[in-house]
């Protein structure tokens, strides 16, 4: 088994810490944010690209690449790193949030999820013992168990159920696994009742997993609740195994997931952010198809070292954004990418010269100044 | 005046010239193909990719630019090549081409063009003295004088107003032209009367510019139509300039062009084709979207040195561009332009080595076995 997690440095204020993944593609270093690659690429983003601003582990989706182009094809093409020629770690999903977000074209079912294809209406089941296998055709670096996703709001009797089905498919997953070179993530669901996450943390830890994810936030609940749950939960997952909060998300809720001990992140918010020209920066978000841009020779953001802030005006940016070409989203997204990358890097900076509170403290008043 | 164009060696067999061009922004071999950047923009490609494709020199449409952003705010900006990032030569048109393509929304009177605007119906009038004034804030390495695109079929009469005006206009352009750094070429109209083309060229050697090109072909006339004009109007354009078949074209057409003795050609066919999916190689036409493409791994062709044909299947295209990822317009626009690229390699090493009239017999037989 090629895959290791070291913990480098604990924050003394904070349960967040900075550490390394090895994978049978490479070193990650945590905490890590994945740039969300759903069909097979980092859209609009060729990668080395996506190596030089920064990223070291890119996610893929397991419901997708099933659907089209199919595992079995992408396996006989050498796997999915050969496929898309990124020679890095990847994470796949298991399907289980993408089938969860087709609604009324998906059942779930004790043994797994019938869904019908977004894309032609063909009828699938996805199993747990599926969504490993399909994973392994994949060969993906980190595989995720399939989950039940628990809808917000739900019930306490919902919510058990749904666990229940979490907790028993994890199992059959990773009896299923049969590569070595893979990892394998428990996910650890329980809604909005903290007693039942616990006891999921327990029963998942007891299955036992070369990591440990936070499912079902970001599903519609209320910010602060998220916050509670990754808060009191993320902490208590094993320290000595890396921890991903699935779906997770804005720079502030990244750095607020790092205190509460969170390794891995992933987020679909810079890519699609950038392709409808909405540009991060550190001192204002930025809507580029904005008028006051029409003369602006300024970059994005002065204080960024990526390609597109280096090499284009605003004045450009929104030129391309309004005429609608496709420059405008790989240059839009090259920089929020850069964007999220410099903001892991200021974390794991922080980390290692133990000043990771203060950095925390000072970037959220600067992030309630920008939203104010 | 910055602009030279020294010719290296003159085929015997062909009309066919080796040169080269020096530019403000650096120097241009010739024969050259110039890929078209429409809005400030090489669709699709990043500047750099561009000059790895191995392209000298771009041209950019006067039209477009001119209406969005406007011609005074990329001067305000430092002019196109700073806006673009783009620090090598680039041709302009000057908009007249554009303007006849509208069709009905646009009037042509003894001064200029009246016109509406494609995007938001606002009405503008192109002047000679105009497309001057708006090329020389774009501050283009050459620019081009406005004409009037004689449409095909024209009779006799209307051909002969229209090249009077063509004419007239030139030296208006002429008269007007105040930057020395920047090349103007001379556009030879007359239809399809080779007489009014021979009285289009007198005229305009008479004036006197830069360069000469010849216009108003590829505008519906038969293939042979263009064939005929092109093999007996360019040779009789002056010998020590740089001479221009605008639009021109299919890698056929390319090649004929050549030995007729033309030096520069520009063609939405690369690029467009890239992004409807089909893809050029020397022994097919590759449509991308194909199904027998699923599981091909191997690249579009295996004799080209682009990176796409480096690093990626024909099968992973075709999962790009049925998933409609912009990638694949990426990856597919890089294997087009530089395939065009490879071909003026191709088409300038022949010269060199005195061998291009066996060279384009060898192309065009097997052009016609591709299409055949």
């Amino acid at each position: 088994m090629s895959f290791e997690f070291n913990i480098i440095k604990k924050d003394i204020a904070t349960s967040a810490r900075l550490g390394t993944m090895i994978t049978p593609h490479g070193m990650v270093n945590t905490p890590a944010f994945m740039p969300v690659g759903t069909q097979g690429t980092v859209k609009s983003m060729l990668p080395e690209e996506i190596k030089k601003c920064g990223a070291e582990i890119i996610l893929g989706n397991t419901y997708h690449l099933y659907l089209r182009p199919g595992h079995e094809t992408i396996k006989k093409l050498g796997g999915l790193h050969r496929f898309m020629n990124w020679d890095y770690p990847i994470l796949t999903d298991s399907g289980g949030f993408q089938v969860y977000s087709l609604g009324t074209l998906r059942k779930i079912l004790p043994d797994g999820v019938m869904f019908h294809s977004h894309i032609d209406g063909s009828k699938h089941f996805l199993t747990p013992q599926k969504a490993i296998e399909v994973q392994e055709a994949l060969n993906s670096d980190i595989m995720m168990c399939l989950d039940d996703c628990t809808p917000y709001p739900a019930t306490l009797k919902q919510t058990k159920d749904s666990l229940a089905l979490t907790i028993k498919w994890a199992e059959l997953c990773r009896n299923a696994k049969k590569n070595e070179n893979q990892a394998l993530f428990g996910i650890v669901q329980g809604g909005a009742y903290l007693d039942l996450r616990k006891y999921a943390v327990e029963k998942m830890v007891k299955l036992g997993f070369d990591g440990y994810a936070l499912g079902g936030l970001s599903v519609g609940e209320p910010k602060e609740m998220m916050y509670e749950i990754a808060g009191a939960i993320a902490p208590v997952l094993p320290a000595d195994k890396p921890r991903y909060l699935m779906g997770v998300g804005t720079p502030e809720d990244i750095v607020f997931g790092v205190a509460c001990g969170a390794d891995l992140f992933d987020c679909v918010i810079p890519t699609r952010s950038a392709r409808h020209g909405l540009l991060f920066t550190n001192s204002e978000k930025i809507v580029i198809k904005n008028s006051r841009w029409r003369e602006s020779n300024a970059p994005i953001d002065e204080t960024c070292d990526c390609y597109t802030c280096k090499n284009y005006s605003r004045a450009y940016l929104r030129h391309l954004f309004v005429a609608g070409e496709i420059l405008a989203m790989i240059l839009n997204t090259i920089h929020n990418v850069r964007h999220y990358m410099r903001l892991m890097e200021k974390i794991r900076a922080a980390l290692n010269e133990n000043r990771f509170a203060e950095f925390k403290n000072e970037f959220l008043i600067n992030i309630r100044r920008i939203v104010n």
